[in-house]
């Protein structure tokens, strides 16, 4: 079995948290509704309806590319463009998938630094899409990730601004909250601030990544706007039979707490790892840590000698950072990801691996 | 907790077989390497060509309607044809998933009796695709059902020419096999007898129907026809993160030989009660029960009696079926499908709920 | 150059009525606004909504394919189904076009003599996809051909009969117009009695195989069906730089009733053909001769002799005919098409061949 | 008639060389092959051949945008990533085309300085999407524009480099030749050498701006790369059914140097115009005039006083100038194009109407 002290490499490769893991055994005995009709699934969407406090349509999926690129193509037809951040996932990670889920439409990225799409940078890139213009592909969607691919969070000010120009332009906004409880926590705020009180108009509303199997909720806020989705999720071969399987999971995740509680952890952990790092001589912040993901730069040859003693992270070539705070030649971005997982005992080994191999 | 003792409506309904919950819980534990880099997942695949006894490419993804639209995708390019038996899973209950995959690719449905196509009714269809005819969708693939959707099973013979019909005419021959080991058990032959050695390049290869939880594996024995998949499975949203999901399903249902004592046990109830409601006055077969799956004819004011009484079965409209022995004005042809949960308890209840509402 | 006095394999083969070519050269002098801005265009289209007494908006394109797949492609949405008869142009001759278009949609065939849907075979198959029901593609439109693929037509009673059950399932209405003037003159009755009035949403309207070069409009009387067609026809590259070339050859078309002219020729053209051929013995009719297409049956050595002496047109393999009508062991259906070009000289040389090649 | 002696917004709206108009009118006479199989085409694409020196598959289509995203679509599979310059035509101004004709394929915007991509920023462009990584859009084809989208033109050389660039990394290379003939003139070399003698893949090759009507060729110079376009143009719905009307104007446009010469005659205008304008004070140059477009810089008020006059021509937004040469506050890029039928006549008074409202 893989397991190492000093694996930060991604939240993905953790394990599942127990509650969680009995959940799904528990669901799995005997018979149920097949296709998400069974208790499980359908209490797991009135769950995710209280948390957000308001009405809306929910429906669970089991990756967070199916997330992304279903409610894309919920919100944007064929020949419409969907604004994204230059380096979010749905741009650079996903194959295509929302490309292909969308039939064709055109994903326009938008640079910003520190993973963040700016007001400026959003009317700019909007003027270059006018409204019946048939030549150009026509504004239908915003997609804002938070966490950001940077590891920094929106502030809700800056999700209204965003959410506010996007509307007022005609556009559905899209939150891709892979990490949402994460920036939940580190916000302070609730559900429904962070989302469809500031113009959030549907959520990709990740679990998977904090303690989950494989389970995320695509929730819109506009129900009007789920219409189609039952046949999206169909088509696309994310209607699980068994769908208890991901009904179980996110009535446990959303059970007594514990996403926020996973989420806190998570949070603390790359804040402890952060802390520890920057103290070091050679470390600089690239991104401030406002999850659980550190972003710093240093020299390239530290990291191999990182990586040689067991080290696992990923190098981050971007071009979200500001020339001036940019890597120099011999310098690398790198990026490591602590989970609900990581333990002080994994933080102390990866920091006295640093300092051993500094 | 939905359960009833006279549910026969489907085997998605069913539970799932504790080793592989034990499997997936042994899973999930700690660490592992994402995205279908895991141990468990790498040894499943291995095991699948140990019991295929053959190279080939494997890849698990968590639905059957994933499985076949992304093989189907793997096998035809959009201006080209998939041919079907009419009813079939893929044409009927998917969505549109394999058009969808494939870009728009044409599913050419051929009516059969019994759910199964003819080699005659292959080869006049096929005739109508003329190879280099440009206004004409180019035939790309055939795509057969194991066990099929009446429940019968195409016999060694039967495949064997179907796929040299295919192959004489540049076509691909997939097999939609949900139910895969329940057909296996009933011919009593290999995996690769009733695959790879009948002429079959692509499989999918169910385990959810069988007693997993949702795993089913998208099996090429022509390894060249596989070189696109992993981007295919990427954009299509069917690559989990924590892949070991499917791996650790995969690799308990394959040890011990569970899965086919679990298709034995569904089989062996299918049969019991099959015995035991031909026996009653008033009902007729429709298709030999050949796999674990029921369909018969009967008056519909019976049927009505029954549901009244608690039994949940499917009508099953169909043009699978001679005219002569169709229903007629006043009854109905409906399906009663079996587990490898279904016990002898609930065969009873069912005859014996059947006998008191005749 | 290719002449031939016996060609009757298709009006795609004809020329161009001299008024439509006069009229392109007209138009093509100078300079003009670009994309269909220009007047030709204009004129065009306001003239098609005079001659349909509504209301409307319309769209020229250059091929009969585009106007099909594009106006379908309006219509239903990639999860919905399509029906149409099974031998129809669009499902039989575009090779996938609707289903590229329409984005993956299902085109659902279904079965009639003398290429006609009958209101029955609509309800049959209309049952077989509920609403509502996820893992069936959605009923979305019906499209008839008028002329249909067996040269017949639709009475007005007929269309109206389809139309209403197709609405009253929620369906839109498009009229494959391919050779829609042919079936006006047939009728006698205006073109809005042919569409609109008779429950028609959207209509191909043909000129090109009607004495025009390239040109077809696509015509929605319902105008909130048309609003994203402007971006459908631009990103399906049918958005003509120098849009006159289509607008001219509208204007000129319906100019002093030259597209009835031209009609009344190929369908008089197709009487005497049929009748000369008729009374032939070992000749017998396969469908009746209503619009300018010829379908007989005979031994197909016969043809064989015909196409050696110099004759062209296609057997035309079906299975729109009773048991009873149809070709027998040695024998073939074979259609002739004339055009509006066709002369009196032609059709008495195609019938003096047949006489002396008996 | 629109006629306007200051109409300088696009060669698009420019009318048909007399030459190119009888070959229309000579080809529609009377009775001819069709879809494509008329002797017409068939000298157009053995004509094109010639002029290419080589062996090649050539394909008549009506549009620039249909060339473009058909030929791309040969090209690139549906989750492969084309590259492009970021202001393109394919890019921006065909409302998701090649998306659309490619299943979604993604396209990928390169910036650079007046329409050209660099070798260093197509390697920098490269490096982003690894051969090989799942996550990403697999690199498959590289599409430059000659004339660029900025009026400048690519040096052999320069097109080498990136060619030479683009096959090593496994990618096609095609040419958006909507103004071929333009650059060819421009550069005073052959056809053979601004394309496949120097990487060239498949080409647009461009008639409609340059003096035709409506007819585009798509011109694959490795032919086994055309292999699947007959059934990509058939179900795009671009081929014609009279395919005369394209193979017409494309034989005229190749008879005798008509196309160089129309070209000639569209540059030089375009010369002439530019160094009148560019002689004005408080008027400067964006980018060199070297083709059939002129880029130039001026107070935005200015060119109101222009519109105003009558002057017909576009402003154009752009990136692609660095920020010392681009427009400041109060200034405006602006484009103007000449075509073959641009007379000294309507320079000079747009010469006049520029000085007499400087």
């Amino acid at each position: 079995m893989e397991t190492n002290p000093v694996n930060f490499a991604s939240d993905n490769s953790a394990g599942v948290a127990p509650q969680i893991l009995q959940s799904i055994a528990a669901a799995s005995a005997g018979a149920a509704a097949a296709y998400g009709a069974d208790d499980w699934s359908q209490r797991a969407c009135q769950r995710v309806a209280e948390i957000f406090e308001t009405e809306l349509a929910a429906y669970l999926v089991a990756t967070g590319t199916a997330a992304n690129a279903l409610a894309l193509s919920a919100l944007a037809r064929p020949w419409e463009a969907i604004f994204c951040h230059e380096e979010s996932h749905v741009h650079d990670d996903e194959c295509g998938a929302p490309e292909f889920f969308a039939g064709g439409a055109k994903l326009v990225g938008i640079p910003g630094y520190a993973g963040k799409i700016t007001p400026e940078a959003l009317k700019e890139t909007l003027a270059r899409f006018p409204r019946g213009l048939v030549k150009s592909c026509q504004p239908a969607a915003l997609t804002l990730s938070q966490v950001t691919e940077a590891g920094t969070i929106y502030g809700l000010d800056e999700i209204r601004a965003l959410a506010e120009i996007a509307h007022e332009a005609g556009l559905s906004v899209h939150m891709d909250g892979a990490r949402f409880a994460n920036a939940l926590v580190a916000l302070g705020c609730t559900p429904a601030e962070m989302t469809w009180k500031a113009g959030i108009d549907a959520l990709s509303f990740g679990a998977t990544k904090n303690g989950a199997l494989a389970c995320e909720a695509v929730v819109f806020f506009d129900k009007r706007k789920a219409e189609a989705f039952p046949y999206l999720r169909k088509r696309g071969g994310h209607t699980l039979s068994k769908g208890r399987l991901l009904g179980a999971q996110m009535t446990a995740y959303l059970q007594d707490g514990l996403w926020l509680d996973l989420a806190a952890q998570a949070n603390t952990a790359a804040r402890r790892l952060f802390d520890g790092l920057v103290a070091m001589p050679g470390v600089r912040v690239a991104w401030p840590c406002e999850a659980n993901e550190v972003f710093l730069i240093t020299e390239s040859q530290r990291l191999e000698r990182w990586r040689a003693a067991g080290a696992k992270f990923h190098d981050w070539p971007t071009r979200a950072i500001a020339p001036e705070a940019a890597p120099q030649l011999g310098e690398t971005l790198f990026r490591l990801v602590t989970s609900f997982e990581t333990t002080d005992a994994e933080i102390d080994a990866l920091l006295a691996l640093a300092r051993a191999h500094r």
